[in-house]
């Protein structure tokens, strides 16, 4: 089923109407500030404190409360590397709807236990299935359940895009929002929510070196393909911008931030050991980028957006000499 | 010099005052869900979000509030192993007044390095003559600064007890609010806070099996000093309830919760694994409690007071096989 709006077409009214759905379900997280060592102070907007540790959970809940006890009759469905899994499944099991998901056949063990967790059934099929999904906004052998696009279906924009009006009245002299780049969802979402009010607001995606679509896009002019290495970074770096997502991308983002992988795992570091929360690798790219930037941006958000990290993995990071 | 309130005489005045000076200055912590396998709800209220990641600058900031320039003219310093220290030392930092503290010889080294990067001086002495600062409420070699009690103050606890205010908003279905207990300045200032308003929630103070002053002292009906097992668990575990803490902590607490070691640990890694927050030991005591408890308490919260968690041991517990 093919969503019927474009998400170039989303406004500041789909976020507030978004925000009615998320009152009272959904963790209003919380601000907070990092002292870097250069005197520095960014200021966080932890989404990983979200049920099912993500942001994905605002979009999800959202784009579900959007439709109908018919068209929801045969249950949903979504493609996912773990989190908008795990937010659809959560979103699904609170609204009494079954939920299945289709996940790459490398997706880690964590997020596939917190989506059985969750009630959700998983179905596994090879990366260029998986990614095919996305473009063709079906997968044929999970219908007639209802499709959910993680990406491009503008009431999951419109609920990620209350962490943009949360922002404003949390960080009213805020300059710069840096978001981890994926599919666009997020940090398109954010965009149209902030535009509104204060279109001067620069609001730039984030990507990691070993797989950056966005900024080759932008280096290209159109959206274009791009070799990838996977990383344990799985939630940002596909290999393309979506089709349908440049023109909201092209009209609301100031540009794409990319950060070394070393510097990604630098930043969870020191997320640790400042704040005491655990970002995944796309949650902190956006905080590398925020070190590498912060004095030539103004007063900077940056928007740490799940902490879906393999505990084995963490543990790696901690052990890693600091340099 | 001595305080001159016990305290014993807190009341829920004191913390709604302490209330108003803390406003805009540090962070109203979320609380948030903690799904257990059990299929129970725990409901956390996280202080390691706030600066220094612990509720300690809570009781601190209000403490140096109520002081005037006259009598912080020669700076101020406190006993700690750490939390306390960097919550008085930013408190200070942030009215520009002098600060020292004295640490355990055995302190580790992130906390210091925490106390220094806020400006703080350190006086290292022996274990036994840092208890004694608690005991005597002074340290000759720091005077004429003015010394400030991290337990028993009466604006150190109604500081921490701001936590219950916000508990009693967030969660009005609340039975029962567990709480680490280091000095019972924190259980206590909660308890006071909830008392006013909510005789019937239950207060317990939360203990590790390695050094459990309160649970002792409990069965003995007086305080009394108790064999202790130095562990990672910094920051309850004290080798006694201080004399003039045992009238409010008789009066007010429900009793202690006591948790093996294994168990401390086992609460950090579910932390990590479910809600992407670091907790240090004494701040995962309270999970640890609700885990067993869940249940026969009714509606539980925990107060996670913090998260100063040395990464190596975060690593090593991380790799410790669940059992």
């Amino acid at each position: 089923m093919v969503n019927t709006r474009l998400p170039d077409s989303i406004a500041v009214a789909d976020v507030e109407a978004a925000r009615g759905r998320l009152a009272g379900v959904l963790t209003r997280t919380p601000m907070i500030r990092l002292e870097t060592d250069s005197g520095a102070e960014l200021l966080l907007k932890l989404e990983l404190l979200q049920p099912v540790r993500s942001f994905k959970v605002r979009g999800a809940y959202n784009a579900l409360s959007m439709l109908s006890d018919a068209e929801l009759a045969h249950g949903v469905y979504t493609a996912s590397a773990g989190n908008m899994a795990q937010g659809l499944a959560w979103s699904a099991r609170r609204r009494g709807v079954r939920c299945s998901v289709v996940v790459p056949d490398n997706a880690p063990a964590t997020k596939l236990d917190g989506i059985r967790r969750l009630g959700a059934e998983i179905v596994k099929v090879p990366y260029d299935d998986w990614w095919a999904v996305f473009t063709t906004h079906r997968f044929g052998g999970l219908e007639p359940a209802r499709f959910v696009h993680p990406v491009s279906d503008v009431g999951m924009m419109a609920g990620n895009g209350t962490i943009g009006l949360e922002i404003l009245e949390d960080a009213p002299d805020v300059s710069a929002v840096l978001v981890p780049f994926g599919g666009g969802g997020l940090s398109c979402g954010i965009a149209a929510a902030i535009r509104a009010s204060r279109p001067e607001v620069q609001v730039f995606g984030c990507e990691v070196d070993t797989a950056a679509p966005l900024a080759a896009s932008i280096a290209a002019g159109r959206p274009v393909e791009v070799d990838r290495t996977p990383t344990f970074v799985d939630g940002i770096g596909g290999k393309a911008v979506l089709e349908e997502m440049w023109p909201p991308v092209k009209r609301l983002l100031a540009g794409s931030l990319v950060s070394p992988l070393s510097e990604v795992e630098a930043a969870i570091r020191l997320l640790v050991a400042r704040c005491a929360v655990v970002a995944e690798g796309a949650g902190a790219a956006s905080v590398a980028a925020g070190l590498r930037h912060a004095g030539s941006l103004g007063r900077i958000v940056c928007v740490v957006s799940g902490g879906n990290l393999d505990p084995s993995v963490l543990a790696r990071i901690l052990s890693t000499q600091q340099t």
